[in-house]
This record gives structure tokens, C-alpha cells and sequence, in this order.
């Protein structure tokens, strides 16, 4: 029997993607030209089911990419002329300043661990604020309320919001951002290797202004290159035909269960998985003091006296949980909670965990 | 019965990908992390199974990136101070001339459509020479020698080379060049979404040198944060794992057969295929007139008359050709000979080609 995965990169794959990949198969989707009209009817079905899953406006654009770190890179060099902010809770919030700063923005931060921190003012000189809204290193999750305020307070700025380890799950109001981007391999279940990006008409006006006054962006992947062909239903370069397959596939498969229908089974094991640990093993803690803090969909836990005897049992258990992410590597286990999560799973776990002195 | 593919973009797939992607589900390749040892093993068995199969230097480095569209756009970004110069022979030549031109470098050109145009002498000033080997939009192939040559006329010169719709057939002397690339679903039939940077130590000094003086380059996909993962046999991004995987297969299926044997296997194709043309169907013209420039993996032939019909006629028997590029859309066919092709697919060809009148 194959293992269980918990974990944040690749992980369980949603229900029914082997069989779709089957189809794919047998329908010649890996043959197909991607400027060919079969192709441009998958890529609407994807696009349509995508802004029908998570309700996002019917104005903004959906650009296609290879993984949320190059989404990173394209936010900064099509949205920031010179000053970006970052509210930093962990490695990757850290990788996006250190993106913007190495494409040589005066790139700000600041440490945002808490609902304080996450609501710190913003400079003056920012032309974008950045949210890690679920950091997927640290486990700490901003509650899109937050984001939603900051939208009030600050209307002239960009806003991002990294919801790589979130989506499909987090009930983000799009309307009030205007950069969104998540990675298929996470939380829609899917194989890696593909990115979705969310444009407001403003964020893509921003960029044709940057460009036009000779800001330096990239060119295959700069946003007028991305809406030229996402007009045609194509993308700039050949993509990754089986990734967007997938994806609308399995966008209409979680339009049938429903959107909200999948939040609040993936509130339910959350409930679940944090109230195990309270419960059972009070010495694996979350680090993360203020609960509404904590991330839904990839949970941290502190384990006393190091992770990794844990992590291998659970694996001779046919569990595959993650590590810690970078400092935290050797003490924290992390859990996530995908749509492509049961029960069962959760059940599995929890068994396994009771065996584990 | 599924058709046969003789198409340029995604195409034919090699022999045994799908067994290979149902081998790849069953061992949970599609949920191992990209920074696991699992990974990483699958990683080395790639590139060293690329290394072997093209005969590529040992001390060269193999970057992987996600399109040669990607591949362009970085070479330019890392190799290219100031100038490059581009031998155009099509649309993905100018493509690339283009490219540098948008990242803002003086980006010369010289029309190259004959022997002699391919010769035309590169200015003092470029810093890189651009070839598109198999130009894919024309069916203009740079014969290799006129590439090693450059190398000995222009020993400072960088020299990068195109082989999107050429490899693994083209018998490149990699070690006469700098930087080579190609996507995975031409020659390798794999499915699209993945393509492989190969670069010479002194190439990936230059962008080393260029970054260090302030010359603007990506961050992410920059060289030497490709190097730095490359090290630990890893990724910058979550990769496209899936086809890191069947790539390693499939140049594993290519070893066994041998490259020489492909090699030769596609030069009798190629020569029964422009043979039958010339012999059966006059009409139907090469507009390369120089036969040591007509591209061996993708043909492409004039139709009197349009080719529309022609196009609309294969279809109907089951055999999916290519229409023209650009300005020929209308005018050509294309006819792909990649390793993933066989005499049987030939013959099916020829005998529906028969047919029309």
C-alpha cells in the first residue's frame, strides 16, 4: 500500500488525478499544439473553472506560470518601480523581499509573527504590500481580514498575497487584492510544476505603465506578453499542457463538491488536528501563541526533544509528514491539510501518533 | 484508433512515457518533495543519463528551466553585457533577436537563409552568436560545422545554439559551444512543460561576472542560483518533477537503442521523406533550395495551392501534420521526425499523401 502524504510540496494527490491523467492519455492531450483549438478550449474550461471555484471578479486576469517562486519574481519586476513591503513570518514571506532586493528594489519589511506585527503601518514609500498569507515554513496564517483593512487603509497600493499552501481553501475576497498566486501541487493536489496567477485590471495597468516608461521586466513573462496570449486562450511559451489539464479537471471536480463545502471539511480536521495534539501530546506544541494565528492547511508542531524520531516512525508507519523548514528543521514536524485530505487519513494518523511513546 | 502526430509542438510521444507515467504514479513520484533524497537521486539519474546520451563534457552544467522560450530569456539575462548577435533564419531566430532586444541589449542580426548567410561574419562588438540550429518555423537546419567553425574564428566569443526541435539527433560537438537548449517535447515525446539548459563553465563564469558588476539578471533562474541547486542535485523552484522523471527515463530507453542508431534511424526517415516529396509529389516544394540546409527532424514543404486542404485530408486518415508558421501558415506543411517516429508511421504518411489528388 502506498503512503499516506502530509506533505507541503508534492503531496497527496486530489482524488481522481490518476484517472484524469488516464484520460489525458487517451485523448492525445500530451499531443496536442498548444495553438490549436483543442488546446484553447481546455485552456478556458480552466481559466472559467478557476474564477468560478474561488469567485474571483470577472475582470481580473489569470496568468499561468511555473511555480510560485517565479510568481514572486514577476510580481516585483512588472508591480514595483522602487519600493516594495513585506510582512515577513517566515522563510518564504523572507524569500519574496530577498527577490525584490536582488532585482534591486528598496525592498522594506517587517517581522510580522503576530496580529500587532501583521498589522504594523505601512511605509509611506511602498508601491506594493506583500501578505504570506499562509507561511508555509512557520505555519503562521494572516487572517484575510487583515488583508481585506489593509485594502480600506491603504487603497492607492498594490496589494500580493502569496496563498501558495491555501488555496483553494482560504475565502479571500480577490476584489481586494491585486496579486494572488498558488502553486497546483499543494492544496489543489496535483503534480508540480505549475502556478496560477491572479491580475487585477489595475495590477496589469500598473505593469504596462512600468514597462512603458522603460522600467526594466522581463519579456516572455512580462503582463502584456501574459494578456496577449491569455486573449487567445494560449500562454507566451509552450506550458505545461498536462498541468492545466489537471488543474480544470480538477476544478470542476471540487465545484462539485463545493468550495464551501471543502473549507469547512478542512476546518473540521484542523479542529481535529490541533485538538489531538492539546489532548494527547501536550508536549508537541504549536509555536504559534495566538490560535487564530494558526495555519488550517499546513500545521507546525514543536516536537520536545527533535522531530525526526517521529517523522521516522510515522513513516514505518506509511505516514509521510514534513520536517521543519530551515532553522527549524530538526524540532518542528508540519502536517498539511489539503482538500485531498479525509478522514481517514486524519484517522491514520492519529493512530499512528497514539502508538508513539 | 488514436492518430499519429507529426506535429512540432507537443507531438508523439516516445515509446513506453505512458507506461513510464503510470510507473511514476505507482511509486509516488507525483508526491515526493523536491528536496528530498528521493528527489535528488531522481535528479542525478537525469542529468547523468543526458550527459551520456549527447556526449556533453563532464565539467558543463545542466540547468532546467521550463520552455526554451524561458531558455532565451535567460541567456540573454546571464551571458549578455551589452551586445549579441543573432543569424535569423525564421521566426524563432528573430524570436530570440527580439527577446534581447526587449531586455534592452544591442541585439544585431544578419538574415541567414543560405550557407553563406550562415557565414556572414559576426560584428567585433557581439559578446554572444546566436544560432537557432533547427529553425522550427522554416525547417532550416544549421549543419553543426558551420558552428564548430565559429568557435575557431571567434575563440572569445560566446556561442549559444538552439536545438528545441533538433535534439537528441543533432550530433553537436557541445564542448565547441557554450550554451545549448531544447524542450522535452520534440525530440524526447515527452509531455510539454520542461527544457534543458546546457552550459559551459566559462559561459556560467560570464553570468557570474555580470552579476557580480550589477548587470541585471533574474534572481531565481539567475546562474548561479541554477548552480547552487544544481550542486544538491535540486531545483531552485519546485520543478516540474513529473517530467525531470520521464526525461531520465526516456534518455535511459534512448541509451539502450543508441544515439547513433536513432541518429541514423532519423536520417533514413528524413531521406525517404524528401525523397517521396520530390519523387511522388513534385508540386509539393522545399523552399530551402541548398538540400544540405533542409532540416532532418522538421520538414516543412511549400503546397501549391494552399495547404489547408491537404492538412484537413491527413486528418481525416488519421495523420496529424503541421500547418506553416507566420507568414507560410497558409502556404506549408510540416512534417515531424523525431525519434518517437517510426517506418510504420512513415508509411501510413506516404500512403494517405497517395491518395490525395
Amino acid at each position: 500500500m502506498n503512503p499516506i502524504f502530509f506533505t507541503q510540496g508534492q503531496s497527496k494527490l486530489y482524488p481522481g488525478v490518476p484517472e484524469h491523467i488516464r484520460t489525458a492519455l487517451a485523448e492525445d492531450v500530451l499531443s496536442m499544439s498548444h495553438r490549436g483549438e483543442a488546446f484553447q478550449s481546455m485552456y478556458r474550461r480552466t481559466t472559467e473553472g478557476l474564477k468560478t471555484l474561488l469567485a474571483i471578479p470577472a475582470d481580473y486576469h489569470i496568468f499561468f506560470l511555473s511555480s510560485g517562486t517565479e510568481a514572486m519574481e514577476r510580481i516585483v519586476q512588472n508591480c514595483v518601480n522602487r519600493s516594495s513591503f513585506h510582512y515577513v513570518n517566515g522563510s518564504f514571506s523572507e524569500k519574496f523581499h530577498t527577490t525584490a532586493t536582488a532585482l534591486k528594489k528598496n525592498a522594506l519589511k517587517s517581522v510580522a509573527e503576530t496580529r500587532e506585527g501583521l498589522m504594523a503601518p505601512v511605509p509611506e514609500e511602498a508601491e506594493l504590500i506583500v501578505y504570506t498569507q499562509n507561511e508555509t515554513s512557520t505555519g503562521i496564517m494572516v487572517p484575510v481580514e487583515l488583508i481585506h483593512e489593509a485594502r480600506k487603509r491603504y487603497p492607492e497600493k498594490l496589494i500580493a498575497v502569496d496563498i501558495v499552501s491555501s488555496a483553494p481553501y482560504v475565502h479571500l475576497d480577490y476584489a481586494s487584492v491585486d496579486l494572488a498566486f498558488f502553486s497546483v501541487q499543494k492544496g489543489f493536489g496535483l503534480p508540480a510544476g505549475l502556478s496560477v496567477l491572479i491580475v487585477s485590471p489595475r495590477a496589469l495597468q500598473r505593469a504596462k505603465t512600468l514597462k512603458e516608461g522603460g522600467t526594466s521586466v522581463s519579456w516572455y513573462h512580462s503582463f502584456d506578453e501574459l494578456e496577449k496570449y491569455a486573449l487567445k486562450n494560449q500562454t507566451p511559451e509552450t506550458p505545461n499542457v498536462l498541468g492545466l489539464y489537471l488543474l480544470g479537471k480538477v476544478a470542476e471536480d471540487m465545484q462539485k463538491v463545493g468550495i464551501a463545502k471543502i473549507r469547512e471539511m478542512t476546518d473540521a480536521r484542523a479542529d481535529a488536528l490541533y485538538g489531538y495534539f492539546e489532548k494527547k501530546r501536550p508536549q508537541f506544541t504549536s509555536s504559534i501563541l495566538d490560535e487564530s494565528l494558526r495555519s488550517r492547511t499546513t500545521a507546525a508542531f514543536e516536537v520536545a526533544g527533535g522531530s525526526a524520531p517521529l517523522i521516522r516512525m510515522l513513516k514505518g508507519e506509511g505516514i509521510v509528514v514534513g520536517s521543519g523548514y530551515g532553522k527549524q528543521k530538526e524540532s518542528h514536524i508540519r502536517i498539511s491539510n489539503f482538500p485531498a485530505h479525509t478522514d481517514a487519513d486524519f484517522k491514520a494518523l492519529f493512530q499512528a501518533l497514539d502508538a508513539f511513546a
